[in-house]
């Protein structure tokens, strides 16, 4: 890849997940936070396992996946995360590089597996996620190939990076680098908890204008700003951040800057099937959009295509070329 | 399971599916007979896997598959069939058993890796698998557990075991128990290149009376009898078991005995995903039938009711209750 640019480089935890239906009342039963994700170790991992269903195995993580769908849109990838050298991170890495993906972030070659996700998908196509971070937690700055970073148009950073100790300095390593270099930085917020956890952390990283773009959904939004009122939440976020990108569910987005708010309506689905990758494929399409100039409507209408893609099936990888549906729909992208 | 009696035992090669999407293109390119499944060796496997598409990694074998649909139709059902204790052995072990089949085979504590079947799915639909047999070579007779086989009223065969050296032996041990207790037994025929490799024993297999079921799709009865011509491999068909069961894809089934011939369209679909496991879930569907004495075409109902939700995603596994669909259909099976 010598003196190859990319369009999009994401940092994130490089995961594994295992798919499986379940009630209800397993959630219940098992304590489980229905639609949050919960870091779990090793043994959980293995007890709650055994106690799920049948599951269905696929390349997961969250910046992982915006990035596999980017690749999917046609935009020039590529991905920073941490496996280890085993049957599940030789298939993560088989995935995203087969997905055309750039991914050359050495292997754990001790230490702990490969990180995995269970995921419990409930009749509601709600998705319940029970994280073992595994080999992530040997992502550190050492990981962050700073001529990949200055080569990347924009760098695209998941906030469940902080969860890994060494992870947070990876993160700010890049930041770092890609700012001094003149390009973009993107985060998501990730999940409401995640937002609990480092509320304080991630305001700042706004107000330092460490990260320029921001993508929340509704519930994170509001855990950010701790206010169970929308708009409340949404005019503090607009003050915070150069670019905000808010997802609600069928409600559709929002795109927020200093003087502009969008609001793009859902894109239509014929059934909901699992949720898993909604936001993660939203935040590819919005990204495509902004790579490859599109006005911010579009870069959400793109976002809206590719999440309606992922939730009608299992799994939070695409199963269609998202350039193919983007042309489809009239918004083919540009070269 | 002291005393336990099960409707359904089936004995197969016990295999995890690794699915991606190919263009016809690539099938050309590799060799690969489209629609066929291809005996392979370990290093073929390896470098074939490093070739394709990002994969989702899935249980599955034919018997097995057909197995847990029978479960899924709320069967009691029980299966037979080897890996080795790692990764993969696990999972198979773990899903078969989450989807309510009871399953004892000892693992192998060594030999070769659970076996792994590369499916590719070109944009028809359609899928050409490559098998790497592994841990199914060393299914024997010692793993027939007689008593199993006593207490399950139908057992069900896949022709595929014929591949493997030892299994067909434990497949004639297990058809003689089966037949010395009075409980019927059913085969498929499998695929047309495995009815090309042991045409004549599964002649004597369906004239010796061995087995007395005998699941085919049209592919396979034309080249069990070398015609081109459905109507004359049909009458032949008639006169070689007493039940014998057609699936023609989008023509629906048919089913014959001596002296009856019912003819049952396929179920409609939406959208023709991925075909793996179209006949074995048929099968499940017309064995689930058969074991709560529906009459044939109502079987023949079943089995395409299994065969249209499985063919409309990924995997050759349900992704929905099948008793929940036949109620729903108007075909609930009496207890």
């Amino acid at each position: 890849m010598a003196g190859q640019r990319f369009e999009v480089l994401g940092l994130g935890n490089a995961i594994v997940d295992a798919i499986a239906q379940a009630e209800d009342d397993f959630l219940a039963h098992e304590g489980l936070n229905k639609g949050g994700m919960a870091l779990i170790d090793e043994s959980r991992a293995s007890s709650l396992y055994a106690r799920m269903g049948a599951a269905t195995i696929m390349s997961g993580g969250s910046a992982a996946n915006t990035i596999v769908g980017l690749a999917s849109f046609g935009v020039q990838a590529a991905f920073i995360g941490k496996v280890k050298d085993d049957e599940a991170g030789r298939a993560f890495a088989h995935d995203i590089r087969a997905s055309g993906v750039h991914f050359d972030t050495p292997f754990a070659a001790d230490g702990p597996s490969t990180a995995q996700c269970l995921v419990l998908v409930t009749p509601d196509g709600e998705r319940t996620m029970n994280t073992y971070l595994g080999a992530c937690q040997n992502l550190g700055p050492a990981d962050v190939d700073a001529e990949l970073v200055r080569r990347s148009s924009i760098l695209y950073l998941e906030g469940y990076l902080w969860d890994p100790p060494a992870a947070k300095e990876a993160f700010v390593k890049a930041a770092g680098i890609a700012h001094a270099s003149g390009n973009r930085v993107a985060l998501t917020l990730s999940d409401s908890f995640c937002v609990d956890r480092y509320r304080d952390e991630f305001l700042d990283l706004m107000r330092t204008r460490t990260v320029d773009i921001v993508f929340a959904n509704q519930h994170e939004l509001k855990a950010l700003y701790q206010t169970a009122d929308f708009d409340t939440a949404l005019a503090a976020f607009r003050n915070d951040t150069v670019l905000g990108v808010v997802t609600r569910s069928e409600l559709g987005s929002m795109v927020v800057t200093r003087d502009e708010t969008h609001s793009v309506p859902a894109s239509p689905i014929e059934k909901l099937v699992d949720t898993t990758g909604a936001g993660d494929l939203f935040a590819a399409g919005f990204l495509a959009g902004l790579a490859r100039d599109c006005d911010l409507k579009d870069c959400a209408r793109l976002g809206g295509l590719a999440a309606a893609e992922v939730i009608q099936h299992y799994g939070a990888r695409p199963q269609v070329r998202l350039a193919d549906l983007a042309s489809e729909s009239g918004l083919a992208l540009s070269r």
